[in-house]
């Protein structure tokens, strides 16, 4: 008995979680829903099938665990609580600041219909997440810091394609080597904003554009670019294409904290990841935690869960023994 | 109400844990437990008292958790389940291959007795199985790499000082550079003992010693050198007390996997620890769990666990609330 997964959002979450799903025999992807005509979204899996969202509630048997893979900003607000209605969900809300609200809302859905919603799975929130957790539980007396990239950031990116004159853009977030030197030797320096990443842009301009009035916007733009140093490269839009298509990511979370009853000892904690394929990987999480929510489910629990919520053995197709056997 | 920690077992490990308990408001020492004499055992928490081990028995009511300090090869295979049978527990456990073992035992003396066993805590086992484990379970079309060093083996220090003639020794497990830059390639190189670790070892020669000979017997010992590139310096006692006394350590855990429909994308999931102090940042993970034991003891639970089971969130001060606010 395969575990059967439906995925609603056919966009680059949707696809890899399709991905994640073949890497992983003890699951099988049964539907995929979108919002557009579903004769017009054609997937990578045979046996898998494409409806229309309409229709979701029709599948309310069909499938043991639902992956939404819409947006933070508007769809996940919105999806996640009605899905939970319905079905075990797993999402990847991502807007940190309002995780709190979003928990209540899916935990209220889920404890009701008696399903598991596991809400912000993936790498930040998620392994990163972990990994502030478990660091600073075990060195109470410390300081974390966490970088992000080198990576594509889909925010800044868009930020620029809105100013008047930019055709296509794509922006780098880049870790600062001196900073993550600091942070790393122990020191625990205060870090500002700019101290700890740089910003890269390559803009496509339209006809005609003025690109030194763009740059100067780009560089100033509050929020997303005036607190860092930015550089900016006008390029062909053939370049872009060719330079720029893909989606990497990764980043670092560092902990450095003293031990020793005087304090004498300072210890350092990092985690990293480089990833080629930032939704994938962060698909990949998901795939995990819905074999977690799963086995939850199986056991009777319901409710609202995070990556902190969960035992690590619920995410392995391992049983307990071969885990304690084979990776402890 | 504090956690009421009890440790079994004054060596270094035990120390740690004392310095760990300083740092967590949350806890505090009652008494630490000797085979010794107690009035020969000073300890540095002035509100705790030292006992003989005969009279551990007497404390059964006394303290919420008993942190077991002693040896893998022949303590804990019997303290654990013993005191299991009296007090909620976590050991260090770290003869991999008989895990199996010793769980199965600790979990019939904890069933029986209603308490919490935790066994294996540190950071090998500990902190790198949970990063085996997550890293295979988001990445399962991948490898694993575990490096450790640099830092000291006091296995292999032990087996240099048991050859005739020698006088004292400390030996350093070293990673290989070359390795981990293969491993962080994500080309999944295929490595010999040899090819991940260096020994460096540093021996003090009793008087009219053979240099030759020794250097000869370190070089060629089955299972400890012999496997491996081993360079020994021949050093004065006062210089290896003044440049080798600490006890540091560290280590590697890299998960290299592939996504994507044709596994055409590659990440690189990276964990490394950098200890000043093998022992005490062994014992900082120990606390945590033995605020995770505690909890899961005021849920009712018992029996033996390990890392994999325990949810991240049984492990921090902070309450589930201020975690998904401050660190999700």
């Amino acid at each position: 008995m395969k575990i059967k997964i439906g995925i609603l959002g056919y966009g680059n979450l949707g696809r890899g979680v399709e991905c994640a799903i073949k890497q992983n025999p003890d699951m099988e992807l049964v539907a995929v829903f979108t919002r557009r005509d579903p004769a017009t979204v054609s997937i990578l899996t045979k046996s898998a099938i494409v409806c229309h969202v309409s229709d979701i509630a029709d599948w309310k048997d069909k499938i043991d665990v639902m992956i939404l893979c819409g947006g933070s900003a508007s769809d996940l607000p919105v999806q996640t609580p009605e899905m939970a209605s319905m079905f075990h969900v797993v999402d990847s809300f991502d807007t940190h600041a309002r995780i709190p609200e979003h928990f209540d809302n899916v935990n209220n859905a889920a404890k009701k219909s008696g399903k598991i919603g596991i809400i912000s799975v993936g790498w930040d929130p998620g392994m990163f997440s972990l990994n502030r957790l478990y660091a600073s539980a075990v060195l109470p007396n410390g300081q974390d810091y966490t970088f992000w990239g080198k990576g594509v950031s889909q925010g800044h990116s868009d930020a620029i394609r809105r100013i008047e004159g930019v055709k296509d853009a794509k922006q780098y977030t880049i870790p600062i080597e001196s900073a993550l030197e600091a942070v790393r030797s122990g020191s625990n320096p205060e870090l500002t904003a700019r101290d700890k990443h740089l910003r890269e842009c390559f803009v496509v301009l339209e006809e005609g554009a003025d690109a030194a009035k763009i740059e100067e916007e780009i560089k100033t733009m509050p929020n997303y670019f005036a607190d860092y140093d930015t550089t900016v490269h006008f390029i062909s839009e053939e370049e872009l294409k060719r330079d720029h298509s893909g989606i990497p990511h990764g980043g670092f979370v560092i902990r450095s904290g003293k031990t020793g009853w005087n304090n004498e000892h300072t210890h350092i904690v990092q985690y990293s990841l480089k990833l080629d394929s930032n939704p994938e990987f962060t698909s990949s999480v998901i795939i995990a935690y819905a074999r977690a929510a799963y086995r939850l489910a199986q056991e009777g629990q319901s409710g609202c869960k995070t990556v902190f919520d969960i035992a690590p053995a619920y995410l392995s197709p391992l049983s307990n023994e071969e885990l304690r056997a084979q990776m402890l």
